[in-house]
Parts: structure tokens; C-alpha cells; sequence
């Protein structure tokens, strides 16, 4: 297909496609015509990907080059494809906390990981970002929403059980990395939409009688 | 306090405070000559709290003023504050996900919302970026990872729970409107986390071996 059928069928504009061509972060078409390139299914495939990490993944462009070299580089095992994804939108920036609420948060997720006995790299960005967000939570003085981390770790598993058996049905690996992509950033989205749906339900129930 | 111990003991810079104050998101300080400003503990905890509502919870600022009028608006009920919230962060934008998709999404949410009789206002901006959400991943080819929305919907009324138990503890309304705004976007960093590292170590057990 010609650049703009590919721009109809994604919905992506011809001007955005063309600035993704520029950045690598999609593959040249074939060229037609010295001024012309036609585009297969893989290219729209490629393009909703890319889409989904800006839009919903907020991954920055750079990174999103980088999540896809991942995903095309047939010599990284798996584990590590699904770390670099993992390590790309895992936000890294510190929170105003005070220390005594950060240390009491990063003490707190030590005990859940060995308890738990999960296997994560110390340095992992996750759980910096696990610590900043329970630090933040304790710092405004609302130590009781994370008083039960393990029951949101609980729930939490639900969701990882479920993507795995989505994931692993593929002897493919590339096929299973793209899902576990997809996965990791698009049900996010899922979850948060309907952690409000589910909050706006249980306001409208308790809440509106009570004030 | 003065501003710089404002800014020390919340780790805010001090331009980024005055940026603030301009922007209506704290206060003003109690003058205590022309140029000098006293600040208290709740300019501290609201400084926190705006801090937490744009980096954690990616919130624009001039929604960030819209999230603290209604905190601070004493004739709005609960659940009305709550709903502002949870449109405030709610992203809004269509994803390009192709029709076929989008409808085939739109009907699984309604059967969801219809099945559990969840009380949710149609136009409620989540129920959309829900159906975008799994319009972007059936678009994808990956309706697998969506085709058991209801057991995504059981884990997240476990934080729901969890959620309304932890804050409906105080009777005072503004304390539990402030509590529901920290563990509506800051609960979600800690879910999103909690997923990244359960999911790094069912990588590590699962696949580490197989490719």
C-alpha cells in the first residue's frame, strides 16, 4: 500500500509517519518508484506498536527506538527483551518525600520481596519506583492505603498469571516478545480504566448517601 | 517557615515553588513583612500533594487546579469531588485502533459494566479510554490478552476494597477527599510497579531457561 492508505488504515498522519520513518522507529517501504514506497501489513502492525508506546506507554521516542531493537534483535534471550521494555517505562524520577518516609517505604519493599521470594534485580527500576511511590503515599500522611501491600501484591499476581498464559500459547519468541510488549504497556491502560469505573461504581454506592 | 525551608524540607525547588504560587496551586504565605512570606504544614502537605499529582500522576497543571478547587470546595459532595478527579486523569485521547476493533471493544465494555451492574455515568471519560485501551491491543492481533476481562475486573475490585477501606476510616470528608485523590493516582504507581517486578520474576522463572 502507498503512504497514504497506510496513514487511513492507522489513523497516523502522513506527516507523522514520515517523521517515525526518520526516526527508525519504523522500517523503510519498499521503494516503487525513486519517489515512491509502498507498505506492507508489518509496517501497520509496526505503527500501531509504536502509537501504543507513545500514546499509552508515555515512552519517550528514544526509547521507544530502543524497545524496538530489543524486540528485533534475535541474539537477546527473551528475559532480557521483556527487561528492557520493563526498564523503558518504568519512570525514574525521584518524588518529594521526606528521608524518613523513603526509608520506612524502601524498608517496606525489601521485606515484601523477600517475603515473596520474587527474583528482580536489585537495581531494577521498579522497585526504586515502588519505593518513590510508597514514600510519596507516607509523606502526605497516608500510610494506611499502603499499609497492605501485600494484598495489592496478591491481586497484582492475578494479573501477571493471566498475561503470562495469554502470552506463552506462541512457540514464537518474537511473537511472544511483541505481546509481552503490548501486554505490559496496553494493560496497563485496561487496569487503570477500569480501577476508575470500579471506584466511580463504589463512590456512587457509599458515597453518595453518606454526605 | 520561610520558603527556603519550604523548599528543603519538600525538596522543591524554590522557582518551581513561586512558579506555584503564581499558578494559584498553594496558597499564599502570611506576610510577614513586604517581602517575606511565613509558610505553614499544610502548605507543605499541599506542595507534596501537587508534586505528587504531576509527576506521579502525570496531571497538567491547570487540571491540577481544578483537582485542589474541588478538594477545597466545601458544597460539592464527595462523589462529585471524586468523579472530578478521576476525569481529571483519565487520558483522553483516541488511539489508532481500526473500526472492526473499537466496536468489538465498545460491546465487550458494556457487557462488562451490564454483568456486574457497575453504576457508572455513560460518558464517564474511563469507560472510553477502557474501550480505546483494548481497541488498541484487539487492533494489534492480540485479543488474547483481553479476551478475560472479568478476571482483570475481580483483581481490581481487590483494590478497590482495599482503597474505600483505608480511607473511609475518617468522617471528615475533606480529610477522605484528600486521601481518595493520594490513592487514586498514587496507588496506581504502586500497582503499575508491583507489575513490573512480579513480572520480571515470572520472566526470570519462565522463560530465562527457555530460549
Amino acid at each position: 500500500m502507498k503512504i497514504a492508505e497506510l496513514s487511513r488504515r492507522s489513523g497516523v498522519p502522513v506527516p507523522t509517519i514520515k517523521y517515525y520513518l526518520r526516526e527508525n522507529l519504523l522500517r523503510p517501504g519498499e521503494l516503487t518508484s525513486p519517489n515512491q514506497a509502498s507498505y506492507g501489513e508489518h509496517h501497520l502492525q509496526r505503527l500501531r506498536l509504536v502509537r501504543a508506546l507513545i500514546d499509552l506507554g508515555n515512552v519517550p521516542v528514544a526509547k521507544v527506538r530502543e524497545v524496538l531493537e530489543s524486540l528485533d534483535s534475535p541474539n537477546l534471550d527473551l528475559h532480557d527483551r521483556i527487561g528492557h521494555v520493563n526498564r523503558a517505562i518504568t519512570p525514574s524520577r525521584p518524588l518529594s518525600a521526606g528521608d524518613v518516609a523513603r526509608s520506612a517505604a524502601r524498608e517496606q519493599v525489601s521485606d515484601l520481596v523477600e517475603q515473596r521470594g520474587w527474583i528482580v534485580e536489585p537495581d531494577a527500576p521498579a522497585l526504586n519506583a515502588l519505593v518513590e511511590a510508597i514514600a510519596a503515599i507516607r509523606s502526605l500522611g497516608q500510610d494506611q492505603l499502603v499499609a497492605n501491600l501485600g494484598a495489592y501484591a496478591d491481586a497484582v499476581q492475578v494479573f501477571t498469571d493471566l498475561e503470562i498464559a495469554a502470552v506463552t500459547g506462541s512457540s514464537d519468541p518474537d511473537r511472544i516478545a511483541e505481546s509481552v510488549i503490548i501486554g505490559t504497556i496496553l494493560c496497563e491502560s485496561v487496569i487503570a480504566a477500569l480501577r476508575l469505573i470500579a471506584q466511580e461504581d463504589a463512590s456512587a454506592r457509599r458515597l453518595r448517601a453518606t454526605v
